[in-house]
């Protein structure tokens, strides 16, 4: 797919011609050096090692896809609603440039296909303010490679590539199934409230018509955050859940621990825990189920909270090492900062930033993870680092991500070669095992 | 101007030989390509990106140089008084080197020609000090672009360099307003005290000879600061220039707005505000006028103080929307910090020091610049940025730095083009916005 | 020594014949260009500058070998107690591999040949995982300029490199003297204890067989630290070795006074402070006084010890001022952070990690000294820098730690000159004076 376009010929859709040229002079085109280092000789070695792993299978074993999405096989959803509303990284900029949240149809169930539209003309109509980011790069992957889109976004060409995509949409070839296995994903891995039943987990894995291979993670932070609302009806549904009576902190425990068990028994590999910071006091056993009283009765001080996640994540930890969940770390986000939109809006509205410790943001861009794959390697080398986390609840984005995570390490491997520290047969070994080996064990799968 | 001395002929003032090449080996040239990426081919790119915006003119919103200067119109002093003295990244590296700040002139009203010629030679017998840093390259811009000079500084030619820079000085196309046009400068904004009458805006405005633009930019900070010395006799200072009661809260909120006003009917489009952080804690109006009361009284403790600042910060954002006065922030400078030195020789002398949070000063020197260019735009484009702000006092510097700052920003789109991520004729587009749409943009100019 | 190694033929044993190439396809090289920028006229300039500067002599103003080595002159023990069982970064990358720390002879007094072989084997089998670390870039610089070995290690090799490495260990020409001035090192610092006799110091500068020059350093960090584990003991020692009453604060100090003498008396020119921080908070004598009067009662609580050391600090600034030690400080070292690794191995065994503040390390892999020399550069040139630091225990390792700093400071200064920030022929005086004037100066030897 989108070969035609990767070699710089305008796209021809199947059935169809679009005449993009006639319309607009700026052809949308991925090169295939793209992110490659500009220098030849070392670019000659980047791409060498690139085109050893651009078409090995995906492994995602940690991000944000909905198992429903999977299960059901419905169609995607309108274009806007594909790349626009959901993407706070794409309408918090076109925000930024004075398009209104409501206009982006952030915060809305669902708009209606007038109003996906307008919002994908002003994606279009605002194309160069994402200049140099990597929501632009991913998106334009994305229509690139699986739209055949082959013209750049613009006002004029607003219309031309929404029939397009939206028509694309609505053949069997883009549905979630079908896309799954054209992305060549090997596992893909959710994330999921501790008290969820799994239930889509379990259809997807009784489905026989099903071959690919979906996974839950277990996220327990709401549970472990007494100061959070919502908290005491969270620890009575995984009561519920767990059959275990949370009335008192050793049935917290051991319903955790259930809870944990159960996500295993449905393939989970890993426990996912985002808090303000990393810190892991442990308490005696009598303070710690005194604060959760306090906290059951409403009572515990924001101290005695934050004492509580601290403790409650040592004991997080202390599963880990009991049940082999892998335990992955992503501290230092502040969510809802900007009130007043978090209100209005709900969650994941523009209104999270990133505080002081950040990791997974610092894999996201390409300059980013450049300086993040140089500087770990440096200290630990590559055996420590799990390869690639795409980190995502865009589904479609999957193997832009990956495929941008091929091209950086290609990248520092190249220059790691270039400058003669390490032979390139070494080099291709060790692009090779990033995509491979190492998630496989770091994650266990 | 030095377009010889560009091309790497002995330069030849007007009127007189300097016969550099007799004295010394090494010239002092601007290579056309400075700053721009090494790699050939980024180079090129580059190169091209650049010379569409070289000649552009300068918008200069944010600074600090004196009204006076431009009003006055009178030659620039003596060299070092030009170039060293009140230059604390200068003198501060002297410094370091053995040089005692008094020899530099530093603390000293005025200095005889024959001091200025000792410090010039402090200067040159130095040179080799300022090597890779910013200093070292503003300063030869400024000898080769302005003053025909075409001789590294050293030891033995530190008179020649003198006399010929002094010469120039003497000359009306050195003078202030004629090196404004020569320079292309646009608009000029100026640092203000809120009570200045703004007498040296108000007649440059009315100087029928005078076509330029010079603007006020109302910066408050001491007035914001109870704990410094002096705020009592500044509040009742701000009483004077507003006409407003500045002896309670009330009436010192409606001075400061009163005198913002003042401001915008002379020109200015933003406040500018350095403090050691940018907390904004809002205060009831009771306790915000209590603190006052305290402060006036000279009673408020060190924690109250800082109380009041940062409810004062979160109310110049509130008077910013109401009035439009963009706000610039400058926070995390220590200033004063080597107590000895600024008690002896006063502030600007070499004894303010980042701390923590710094954004002006990343975006000084080039490999700063750089990554300050390429991680900013990773997450916001270049669509939230202003251009570049000079943030100099030294007249003679702007269009090195702006120049400068042409070289870094066209170097990183080159990468971005030689790496796929933009098409020249965006990156293109994207170089002319930078030095026009945006500042005039983001500074409502 | 392994110039034939270097231009890529395999190396001949004196006396034997290796015949590496049947044994393995994976030749060990040093490659000339290593480490030097990929970019050809950048790395062109880079080698021309690294030319001028690879065969100086090396100073090493701070570190931490044993002058004994020195002193006694014995054969370096096998292979693995010399390359890896005393290597906290190899070791933890080993460990964190698989592989325990008990079988690389952690904590072990002596090892046997058979044990040591066994270590040897582990280190090969994962030579992979220290790809792109600087821990493999000295390894392969010691094994090949050092030992002639040609072949790179891994399962296969282990035996023989073993062997070989051993073998020459048992000639004299590999004797620590000898490999002094094979490694053309003018002067060595090491790392005493301010109670030590150093009669290991004297007895080299009276043997007058010995040519070289190993001085000591003043380290006192355990006297200053009221809370550390022994801190009354150590006084007590210090009472001893100066022949001072240390049982108030006053002789106290005298004792700390008198030993720098000593310390100065035997070649000493600095002083070395490693502290959790680098506050300096000066106490009233009086207060300073009852603070060591409560830590020798074992009544400070730990905000005191911390008090009483924030003063020491500022105490030894004071000493340095009137004796002339150069202080060096290295904060930010949390030492013994794995608890139960510290308490079954002992210290250097994996347990400390850098917290907020550190320098010495960013100095020490190839990227990081890369961006420190050029972030310190733009702010204060080349002048106010001391050179390179080795900081190591490791003897063997000191020509592969200077070397790699030669290699990226040519690199940085090839890339001023490729950028026209600099003359090639300024930043060919300044490669010199990196390795020359400035660690002679700063140090003041």
């Amino acid at each position: 797919m989108a070969r035609a376009a990767r070699e710089g010929i305008a796209a021809t859709s199947r059935g169809e011609h679009y005449e993009w040229m006639a319309v607009t002079g700026a052809p949308l085109r991925l090169h295939d050096n793209r992110l490659l280092p500009a220098e030849p000789a070392v670019r000659a070695i980047a791409h060498r090692l690139y085109e050893a792993v651009r078409d090995l299978p995906l492994i995602s074993p940690h991000g944000h896809v909905d198992p429903r999405v999977l299960l059901d096989d419905e169609p995607f959803p309108d274009p806007a609603t594909l790349f626009v509303t959901p993407d706070h990284y794409v309408t918090r900029l076109l925000h930024a440039d004075g398009v209104s949240l409501e206009v982006l149809g952030v915060g809305t169930s669902a708009i209606s296909e007038q109003e996906s539209r307008e919002v994908w003309r002003r994606l279009c109509e605002h194309w160069a303010i994402f200049r140099g980011t990597p929501v632009r790069y991913w998106l334009e992957h994305e229509l690139v490679e699986i739209f055949d889109v082959a013209v750049r976004p613009s006002a004029q060409t607003a219309d031309m590539i929404y029939d397009q995509v939206a028509e694309r949409l609505s053949q069997p070839a883009f549905r979630p199934r079908a896309l799954y296995k054209q992305f060549r994903l090997t596992v893909l891995a959710t994330t999921d409230d501790p008290s969820d039943d799994l239930s889509a987990h379990a259809a997807l894995a009784a489905d026989p018509s099903w071959t690919g291979r979906v996974i839950p993670t277990f996220r327990p932070d709401r549970y472990l955050e007494p100061a959070l609302p919502g908290w005491r009806e969270a620890v009575a549904r995984l009561g519920e859940a767990s059959g275990v009576d949370t009335g008192d902190y050793a049935g917290f425990v051991r319903a955790l621990e259930q809870r944990r068990q159960f996500f295993i028994a449905h393939g989970a590999v890993s426990a996912d825990h985002s808090h303000p910071d990393v810190r892991t006091d442990p308490l005696e056993p009598s303070e710690a189920a005194r604060l959760y009283r306090a906290a059951l009765a409403g009572q515990a001080t924001p101290e005695e909270a934050v004492a509580f996640r601290r403790h409650m994540l040592l004991e997080m930890a202390r599963m880990s090492v009991e049940d082999g969940l892998v335990m992955t770390l992503h501290p230092g986000v502040r969510r809802g900062h900007h009130t007043a939109t978090a209100a209005r809006l709900g969650p994941d509205t523009g209104s999270d930033i990133p505080i002081r410790i950040e990791y997974t943001d610092a894999l996201r861009a390409p300059e980013a993870m450049r300086r993040f794959r140089a500087a770990v390697t440096e200290t630990v080398g590559f055996s420590r680092t799990s390869g690639f986390v795409d980190d995502t609840r865009a589904f479609c984005s999957i193997p832009a991500r990956h495929d941008m995570s091929r091209r950086i390490d290609a990248g520092v491997l190249a220059q790691l070669v270039a400058e003669h520290q390490l032979d390139e047969e070494e080099a291709m070994d060790t692009a090779v095992e990033l995509v491979t080996k190492q998630p496989s064990k770091v994650f266990k799968l």
